[in-house]
């Protein structure tokens, strides 16, 4: 994703919620490592609360420096209620490892989070609208745009798009070996990790896609 | 995960949240289903209102029969928060493939998730409260329930586990190729699928593991 041009680079937010009650060796306490775990990633979870309920719906996303740019088409009921600018909980998570340990207690899993608290933005502006969701077409699918048909004006007035400043943001991370008590150590139970790993598989081309259009390599020369 | 012996197979919850509001095709309709996409996923994200805001975090969990048992070593203060027993939104998503279109559009990802709303009761009975562990961790790391040391008293009472049923659930899942417009099929654009995919990485001992303590075939052999 693209940096602002003139973007500071403020510390995150250090607001109570988003500063850890526990494990708080385990936060990260820069911008980068939260831009870093919201451009690996794919999707968010949205929590929004609707009519007293609290409910949490998977939605694409994309980020413009410090803005994060989030996609209606899915969870039209929510994208309409935070429409209203109500307060919406983002959070983004990557899972790295199983972490196995010589005791269940100290099995743990290796990941990285983000979470986002704010107000988003409906944006109604056509052209910040287009820039929005340019943004989160490049997350998801990047080299779309310049190779798709972009949206009309009819396809660009029905789709909702939300921006939500990372103001107040918090990244939590676990990385490394178990850690076992030194009790432990004589235990004959296997200790270490897991990895999970995340990878693209083949194109498969679409069945009424006429045999002579190849994948472009913004599709086969992906990587996560 | 087991199947209670005399569990009820009903329908899943056909309340107006649980209702898709758009795209009913999507939606499942049957147990086999919800099971399926909990039993598939490695975390959920649980949210829920704390002192009026939304908060969602991510979280381990095991299903046994039409039990969500939810895991309290992380996100402390919402587990305490939902040890009160106030409602909770769990979803847990499974992302397939980009879905590649002619427009960007129609770009959409294929995918399944699963959407549960209840309050969740916290276990407390040791007896119980060591079988929803041991339920937790056979489906976050199957087979170290009998291969590792199991929780002590001690650290039994440290933990905070929830039962969450699943009375109340939705099931929503995207698959097959691109649905292109017949107007856009003279497009020169490739459409089709990219496929995501999730695989186990080579096992990593811990620095203070003997090195002739071999790594089981319950890691070795794991499969997604």
């Amino acid at each position: 994703m693209t940096e602002p041009t003139a973007s500071p680079a403020p510390p995150l937010s250090t607001t109570p919620r988003t500063t850890l009650g526990r494990k708080r060796d385990r936060a990260g306490t820069d911008r980068a490592s939260l831009h870093e775990v919201l451009d690996a990633a794919l999707i968010c979870h949205l929590g929004l609360v609707l009519d007293g309920h609290p409910q949490v719906l998977p939605t694409g996303y994309g980020r413009d420096g410090e803005v994060l740019y989030l996609h209606g088409s899915s969870g039209a009921r929510s994208m309409l209620a935070a429409g209203a600018e109500p307060e919406v909980c983002v959070t983004v998570t990557l899972l790295d490892a199983v972490v196995y340990s010589r005791t269940l207690n100290d099995h743990s899993m290796n990941y990285r989070s983000a979470v986002i608290y704010g107000r988003p933005r409906l944006v109604t502006d056509p052209a910040q609208k287009e820039h929005g969701l340019r943004v989160i077409s490049e997350h998801l699918a990047p080299g779309s745009w310049d190779h798709a048909r972009v949206p009309n004006g009819k396809e660009l007035a029905a789709v909702t798009v939300l921006a939500l400043p990372l103001d107040e943001a918090s990244v939590k991370a676990r990385t490394g070996p178990p850690t076992d008590d030194p009790a432990e150590l004589s235990s004959r139970a296997w200790a270490g990790l897991l990895p999970l790993h995340q990878q693209w598989g083949t194109p498969v081309p679409a069945p009424d896609l006429a045999a002579d259009v190849p994948a472009p390599p913004h599709i086969t020369e992906r990587r996560i």
